[in-house]
């Protein structure tokens, strides 16, 4: 029933996410967001669902929340959480059309936000349409959680989920994203990784020195060069004592279900033209580090003269980025004093060490009924699906966990390729219509559990 | 005679160097050079000089030759090497008067090429004035060699000395620059270090990609990091196979002039606000490795995300710039390949080296006969002196050894405050009005030995 509403009106799931899309919302540079969020409770409340925006702090954006309760099933709840902002929309000279257009081109929707994360969002708010408009009611009680924060790291998540943790408890949460894979395989995903990221510095003189006096004063790039060659071997394995020591072993069942994984070598490194893997990893070791693999991982390295040419400067600052990823449960305050006692062990006390973000990670056990209720809605609507144990990206599903204690699975209808973050960001539209339907099955089957 | 006539006319010599440093000839813009090159050469006529101005490529900026024929002692040659292009006056919003105000306050002449070199130039132009209007002769032969291009690194030097060999052979040159020490005794150095300046980078994949994937795609900031990790230890001595095979020795006269080289390393530390030397270098020690100590340096280092917060990207590509001093008898070329040699050998082929710039360290030996000329003449001008084997800086000196076999030594009239490249640069009048007699006296003694 719910599924020929959806097929009826379609267009208006188009003309939706159209308007979405066409309303910027950049987190990165505070832009449209109030607006975006008043514009999505006013879609709420047109598809029937109760909408109103929750606040923590002045000057932040607004989370959107939205309720639904059950009257044939008052006593289970399922949550969306899915976010209203976007990554912003450079370099523009690499877009096709205007990045915010929502043009369509064949069985393409195009746009910033078509895909990450307006897409997804309106797949939900259809699904539950369709049933309040055919039925009155829905099978559950459902709610949707909608920040505006998402992509500049999810930073006020706690605030939120603390104030209002009575106001969004539930039995499970359908993560804001998920991918579909080239062969049209919706990818389930259960956990992601945690995050340290850090920056290292090393101040050594005030001021740039002429290179001549390189034979006197320290070179903090050196220090820095020296420093980090005693976090990692060659293989990406990190040296600093006890780094490993928390990390939760996979289960047989992760590792049955890793194995399943499809990972197409060969099209990935074509992808990124590169010839071998970090440590020369084949197979099943490919796909267990990609779920399972803490990494140590140098996001900038800034120091001296970096422009054409040669200018003989000896630095008087150097500043590395460190985004550490961690798996199950590893706590990154506790990763934190790992690293800072490593260095100072190593006689590296010179260098000034800070925490940029931290953030554990998560993961919905495999044995969880929530599990099954999602594969077999995906495996229905899409004819198959793929289970994963994690991401190999972070998210703050850690503080999912902790407030709301609820298992959290990422499914949606994001096809693997649709260029989030980059320019001619696109949404595939037989993928949504997909997906919305699954989510129906998703409802029901949860429901009935 | 010549030094009452300075004294006389003094007033010319402050205010043609007002009119050098009004002339901007910024050789980084290409900025000015050609006329501040017409400028001098009218400057050298009314002084008596036969002047014209010297090419060796379309496009690039003229060199000045000067040049008079001694009646008395036409068999003895003395070249005074100059430069008329100054370094960019960036940052403008730091210079209390215009950068090229040739402003006059107290006992200082400020503006950019005050000091380096138009203030040098100057005392060595009125120098040879002086003998011509007194006695309608010089002592020996003179010549001005003046390049528009030293401080963009004297990319054609050699070109000019091997088109004008012939014109420009001599029996000695008195270098560009020297400095006064802050009791005002000249500094009069006998050679400069060579060059070694190298990129090394390293391209992994075609685009950065997002960090989660740090677990298969290798990190090219790691690979320079553990590539660099190879070249050079803690202390700063270089790793690097035979790196030190061709060092020339320090002499016992060496020696014994090295320790008579005040530096007073507590100023120094304050300058700085550094706390040690690289490896805790005392005394002695400290002379010596500024005289003496081939050095790699790290001039620069980028790779990935060097804004502000946490990007978790993964870099595609990262690049260091290496600034390796040499000392006398280290060949740049053979230098360059025992380094790509020692990557090679130490597994990493697959960084690419680029020499951006070589060149030779130079020194004239303590014994030369030049060098007790000229040390009298300043010991004789400023009361007392101070003999350095090198500089520990770098110029072009070894292209002239090679296509002049003449002896260099630099002295000159540049307090080491003078804030040379940097904003506020001046001149002291009084050390302007010491250094050119000191230069007459240079040119008498000369002609006698």
């Amino acid at each position: 029933m719910q599924e020929k509403y959806i097929d009826k009106n379609f267009s208006s799931l188009i003309s939706d996410l159209q308007k979405l899309i066409r309303q910027p919302s950049v987190s990165a540079k505070n832009l449209g967001l109030e607006e975006c969020s008043r514009l999505i409770v006013n879609m709420m409340k047109n598809s029937g669902i109760h909408a109103e925006l929750l606040y923590v702090k002045k000057g932040i954006p607004p989370a959107i929340y939205g309720g639904i309760k059950s009257k044939q099933n008052p006593n289970k709840t399922l949550l969306f959480y899915n976010h209203y902002d976007v990554q912003p929309e450079e370099p523009l000279e690499l877009w096709d059309d205007k990045p915010f257009s929502g043009k369509i081109k064949g069985n393409k929707i195009f746009g910033r936000g078509s895909a990450d994360d307006k897409g997804e969002l309106i797949t939900r708010i259809k699904a539950v349409e369709a049933f309040l408009k055919t039925t009155g009611d829905v099978p559950c009680n459902i709610k949707f959680f909608i920040e505006g924060e998402e992509e500049i790291g999810s930073v006020h998540i706690e605030d939120y989920l603390k104030k209002y943790q009575k106001k969004l408890s539930c039995d499970a949460v359908i993560w804001e994203f998920g991918y579909v894979d080239e062969k049209d395989r919706p990818i389930i995903s259960l956990g992601m990784k945690g995050l340290l990221y850090v920056e290292l510095s090393k101040m050594e003189s005030i001021r740039d020195a002429h290179s001549s006096l390189a034979v006197l004063i320290e070179n903090p790039a050196w220090r820095l060069v020296e420093a980090l060659k005693t976090l990692r071997d060659e293989d990406g394995t990190i040296l600093i004592k006890d780094w490993y020591k928390d990390v939760v072993k996979f289960t047989k069942q992760d590792i049955q279900t890793i194995s399943k994984e499809p990972f197409d070598s060969v099209s990935f490194k074509k992808e990124y033209r590169i010839r071998k893997f970090v440590g020369n990893k084949t197979g099943l070791q490919i796909k267990k580090a990609l779920v399972g693999d803490p990494t140590c991982n140098i996001a900038g390295f800034t120091s001296g003269y970096e422009g054409p040419g040669a200018k003989t400067v000896l630095p008087s600052k150097a500043l590395v980025k460190i985004d550490f990823r961690l798996v199950p449960n590893m706590d990154p305050h506790k990763q934190l004093a790992r690293l800072k006692k490593h260095l100072k062990e190593n006689g590296f006390d010179d260098i000034k060490v800070i925490m940029i973000h931290g953030e554990a990670a998560a993961r919905t056990s495999m044995s969880d009924p929530f599990v099954r209720t999602v594969k077999n809605a995906a495996d229905e609507s899409f004819g198959k699906s793929i289970l994963s144990v994690s991401s190999a990206g972070t998210g703050p599903m850690f503080s999912f966990v902790k407030f709301l204690h609820s298992p959290c699975i990422a499914v949606g209808s994001t096809y693997v390729f649709a260029r989030i973050h980059s320019p001619n960001e696109f949404a595939r539209i037989d993928l949504l219509k997909k997906t919305t339907k699954c989510m129906c099955k998703i409802i029901r089957n949860f429901a009935l559990v």
